[in-house]
C-alpha cells in the first residue's frame, strides 16, 4: 500500500489569469474597475495604528460585518453567513446541504466551479441544459433531485432571471435546498432576499469581489432562514473558526456603510455595459441580454478563441472557455469607459 | 422528504472565547502578547496609499508569500502550501489525504480540532491514549491505519518530541501520510520540515497566529516533498482559487523578513514561560515541561475549573477543556511578564 492510495484525486478548478504585466486592460475576471468605497482606505488608516490588534484571533462570529449586513438587508444576524468570497461559502453549502445519494442539479453552462465542488465532495449530480437561447428551462428540474443550484444572473451568460420566476421555482422543489448565487445580482438583477423568509429550504448567496469592488479581500454571504444558516455555521466551525480575517472584517463594514458610492458605482458599470453592448453589436458581434458586470458575445465572422488570442496581442484579456456549446463565445469585463473604447476600437481593427 | 434529510450533521469545534470586555487579561487561545513585527504597520501604510489594488481577486497561487517562505525555509515553493490559517491547511488536508477506509489515528489528548474534521468529511477514525505522563508512546500507532496526526509540541500539554522520534515515528509509518502539526514548535520544539527531504508522506504544518502574533491575518502553512503539495493545491483550488486575501498577502511578507523582531519575541515569551513555570510551582501547580506558549497545569488543592471560574471574576481568562483526562488542568497563554505577574499575585490568593 502507498499513501497516496489515500488521496482525493480531484481536477481543481482554473480561476481566470491574474496577470502580473502592467499597462494590461483586464477583463478577464469581472472585477469592478472603480475602487472600493473611500471609508475602506479610511479604515486601513486605523489599522495601521491599532495594527497589534492582528495578534489577536479575529472575532469567529464575524460579529461587525454581520451586524452592518443585518442593519443592511434587514435581516437578523442569525439568518445571514460570511464567508471567504461567496466561493467559500458555496463551498460550504455544498458541503453541508448536498449530503444525499440523490443528483444535485444545475445547468450544463453556468459557474465552472459547481461541478467542482460537487466532484471534490464526490456528491452525485446532473446537469440540465439551458435552451438554444441559454436560457434556464424550469420543467427540466422536474425531476428527483439532491438540491439545485441556480446562478441568477448567470454566468457566463449574464442572463437574469425574475424574482418571479425565482419564486414559482422554489415553491416547485422545497423538499431539497435550492441554491440563488446571486454574485452578479446588483447589476440588474432581482434579489429573492426576502424570499427567505417564506421558504426555509432557501440559501441566497452574494459576494463582496464584484459590486462591492473587493475582490481582494475575500468576502462573500449567505441569506437564509435561521435553520438553514444555522446547519451553515455549524458546518463552517467544522472547517475553521476563522475563516475572515481581521482586515475584511473591518474593512468590509465601510463597504456596506456607503450606500451612495455602491449605488453611484454600479450605475456606471450599467451605463458602460449597455454602451458597450451598442458598440459591439454595430461590431457585428452577437449577445445575450446581460444583466450582469460582464458581456457574454460571440461573432459570426471569428472565432472567440482567435478574438482571444489577438485581443491578447495588444494587451487585452478577456475570459475564453474552452468548453462545449460556449466555446465560440468570450465573457468580457465591463471595463471603465475608456477600457471599453480602447476594446472596442482594437476589435473593430481586429476584424 | 425534507431538505434537512440531506443535511450534513456536525457537532462543531468550540474555540476559545474572544470576549469584548476590555481591560482583560486573555490568556486562553494561545495568542503572542507582543505586537506582529514592525514591517507590519508600514505594509499597511503602503496598503492605504494603494487600497484600490483591493477592487482585484488576489494572486490565487499566493505568490508573494510563498516566495518569502520559500527564501526563508530554502524550500522550493513547489513544497510549500499556504491557507488560512493552520486550520484551513489542517483541514484540506484531511480532506485531501484521508481519504480512505482505514481508521485515521491520533492521541486521545491533542487539538480537540481533529476528529472535527473527521467527522465533518466522513473519516473513520481512532484516538490513541497518551501514557499516564500525557507522553505519546510511538509502538502503539504500530496497527493498520489511514494515516495519522501529530501534534509537536503537542497541545494542551505542550510537550514536545525530539526531531529524532519524530523521524523514528514517520520511518515506520510510510503507508500514509503523517501529519506533523508544528503550531507551536518556534516556542522550543524541533521542526521536521527538513525530513520532508526525505519522505514524500510527510506533512509538516505551521502557523502564523502564535509565534509571528498574527493571528487576525489568518496564515498558516504547510511544507513538504513536491507531490504531497501538489495533491493538496489541487483540493484547495478545487474548494477556493482565492483562500489568503489580499492584506493577508501583503502583510505575511513583513513577518517573514524581520528575523531578528521574531527570535527576540520568541526568546521574550519562553523567559516568560520558564519563570512563570517556576512561580506556579511554588505555588503548588503540578505541570508538564511545556515547549510551547502556554502551560498546561493542575492544582492537587483546588479543582481546575474552580480555578478558572475564580480567576475569571478576576479578570483573567484561561482555558479549561471540559473533557476526560484532562478535566483537572488549565491551559494558560503565556502573557507579558506584567500579565503572569498579575495572573500569579491573583493565584496566590485564590489558593
Amino acid at each position: 500500500m502507498s499513501w497516496e492510495d489515500n488521496v482525493r484525486k480531484v481536477v481543481p478548478y482554473v480561476p481566470g489569469e491574474q496577470p502580473k504585466m502592467d499597462k494590461l486592460i483586464k477583463l478577464n475576471t469581472n472585477e469592478n474597475p472603480y475602487p472600493p468605497a473611500p471609508g475602506v482606505q479610511k479604515a486601513i488608516e486605523e489599522l495601521k495604528g491599532n495594527f497589534s490588534v492582528l495578534r489577536k484571533y479575529p472575532a469567529p462570529d464575524c460579529e461587525a460585518l454581520e451586524v452592518a449586513l443585518s442593519e443592511y438587508y434587514h435581516l437578523p444576524r442569525t439568518r445571514i453567513f460570511t464567508g471567504v468570497g461567496s466561493d467559500d461559502v458555496l463551498s460550504m453549502a455544498f458541503l453541508a446541504f448536498f449530503h444525499g445519494d440523490k443528483p444535485v442539479l444545475f445547468p450544463d453552462i453556468t459557474y465552472s466551479f459547481y461541478d467542482v465542488w460537487a466532484e471534490v465532495y464526490r456528491i452525485p449530480y446532473e446537469t440540465i441544459p439551458l435552451d438554444e437561447n441559454f436560457d434556464i428551462v424550469a420543467e427540466d428540474y422536474n425531476r428527483e433531485n439532491g438540491g439545485i443550484v441556480i446562478a441568477n444572473p448567470n454566468a457566463p451568460t449574464g442572463i437574469a432571471k425574475s424574482a418571479e420566476w425565482i419564486e414559482d421555482f422554489v415553491k416547485a422543489h422545497q423538499d431539497t435546498v435550492v441554491i440563488v448565487d446571486e454574485a452578479y445580482v446588483d447589476f440588474g438583477g432581482q434579489s429573492v432576499i426576502s424570499l427567505t423568509d417564506k421558504y426555509e429550504n432557501l440559501l441566497v448567496v452574494q459576494t463582496f469581489s464584484k459590486s462591492r469592488a473587493l475582490a481582494g479581500l475575500r468576502i462573500g454571504m449567505a441569506f437564509g432562514c435561521e435553520k438553514i444558516i444555522g446547519y451553515l455555521k455549524d458546518v463552517k466551525f467544522s472547517v475553521n473558526s476563522y475563516t475572515m480575517n481581521t482586515p475584511s472584517l473591518i474593512l468590509g463594514v465601510e463597504s456596506i456603510k456607503d450606500d451612495e458610492y455602491f449605488r453611484e458605482k454600479i450605475e456606471a458599470v450599467v451605463k458602460t455595459r449597455e454602451w458597450s453592448k451598442e458598440r459591439l453589436k454595430e461590431l457585428g458581434f452577437a449577445m445575450t441580454d446581460s444583466k450582469s458586470n460582464f458581456l457574454f458575445v460571440s461573432h459570426p465572422k471569428m472565432a472567440a478563441a482567435e478574438i482571444a488570442a489577438k485581443l491578447r496581442e495588444e494587451g487585452i484579456i478577456v475570459r475564453h472557455f474552452n468548453k462545449p456549446r460556449i466555446d465560440n463565445y468570450l465573457r468580457i469585463s465591463v471595463g471603465t469607459d475608456e477600457e471599453m473604447q480602447i476594446l472596442t476600437d482594437t476589435l473593430a481593427r481586429i476584424l
